[in-house]
């Protein structure tokens, strides 16, 4: 917890004063081992960052006077279309992309995604949720980004992602291909990658039809949760 | 698994028979669910990879003709220096790296290093064994990467880091310092990161006394998972 990520209902008396109990107030508590006078970086759900100065430590909760004057770190211009990685993986990945700065984010479905993965408690809202604060508060950032599930590949290629990547360069990750991945792009990004296994030629192809071009990282096959990083260190 | 890892113990018959036993059987079996005359991407360790046709199949094992006449891929032209990550975080990384091509790994200690990860079962040379075969089956890869663990920073980076870095560009990730990551280097590069919270300045001073510059990926504070790929992704 690099940032403490401070919501709406935490503030009393007005813009300066938060009260935090919780895993907030535990963390602030056991880990930073804080005290009274002491001041932690703190940021406020889709707004500012700054300092908070501990002003009263209780049992249960702690009480901070804040100041918010800087702005969020800049988010990346990405649109990230993941196919749904196995629920192990998914909860790691969002941490990772949101500690990375990425704010668009769509989980599809696609031909070698297993069925049994929609229905993962680790893809509930909840724990997407969960893995969101946690990547913001590692990455000092306070930009909710959004998350959102797609369970049919067809209609959602078809129908929504013309409108997606308007305005962006659209590539898909996709080993094999003949083109590499090109670097330090200026422009909006919307980047494709497929689950273990990869897109089949099928899904490939409708990318393509839909605008996206396919792109290589180099011969080696990557896990996701490797290849999102990499590409990503790569693009921007 | 998309590659068989082959070991020159698994030839008889000469130089282009394998037959298979254990975790490469049941792979084959469960997941690739592959029978006879069907044909399979193998590679011999430190040697080519190619493709293995199935001519047997018994209950616990498999007999395969293989022809080997492609190098692995290329490595990356990277010394990386890690302090040590939590255990849990260790294998994932170590998995990570391998997949893309690192070959040249040290795993040192920094005072943000708990002295009992070094304790840890997943620190053992039989764990890191089993995550860089796994990385060489998932990119594809044959050349096995050397980890030299390191317990004492002090004399690593005194006496054995100048040597390391000769004709490399070094550079340690530490955020807040001035210069931005490097991009497309052609040249060696041996890149240090610390471990959650960082190099404490003693250890950053002590690396630049060495000739390590200092670079950042942006504000975002990320996890050594995410910043290592994102990385690579970046300078290569």
């Amino acid at each position: 917890m690099n940032l403490i990520l401070l919501y709406e209902h935490d503030f009393i008396n007005g813009a300066d004063t938060v009260v935090l109990d919780g895993r907030r107030h535990e963390h602030i508590r056991d880990v930073h081992r804080a005290s009274v006078g002491d001041t932690l970086c703190v940021g406020v759900e889709n707004g500012n960052v700054g300092q908070g100065k501990i002003t009263r430590m209780e049992d249960t909760c702690i009480e901070m006077t804040v100041v918010l004057d800087t702005p969020a770190p800049p988010s990346l211009n990405l649109n990230l279309i993941l196919a749904l990685p196995r629920p192990k993986v998914v909860s790691r990945v969002i941490h990772s992309v949101t500690t990375l700065g990425v704010k668009n984010i769509w989980l599809i479905n696609a031909n070698r995604v297993e069925k049994s993965y929609w229905k993962s408690p680790r893809v509930s809202d909840n724990n997407l949720s969960k893995q969101i604060t946690l990547g913001l508060e590692q990455a000092k950032d306070t930009i909710l980004p959004t998350i959102i599930k797609k369970q049919l590949f067809k209609p959602f290629v078809e129908d929504e992602l013309p409108d997606i990547i308007k305005g962006t360069t659209p590539i898909v990750a996709h080993p094999g291909s003949s083109s590499p991945c090109p670097r330090e792009i200026h422009t909006p990004v919307t980047l494709a990658i497929g689950p273990e296994g990869g897109f089949i030629p099928y899904e490939v192809n409708k990318l393509v039809e839909c605008g996206f071009i396919p792109i290589h990282f180099g011969e080696r096959i990557l896990r996701v949760e490797t290849a999102v990083p990499a590409l990503i260190g790569r693009i921007f």
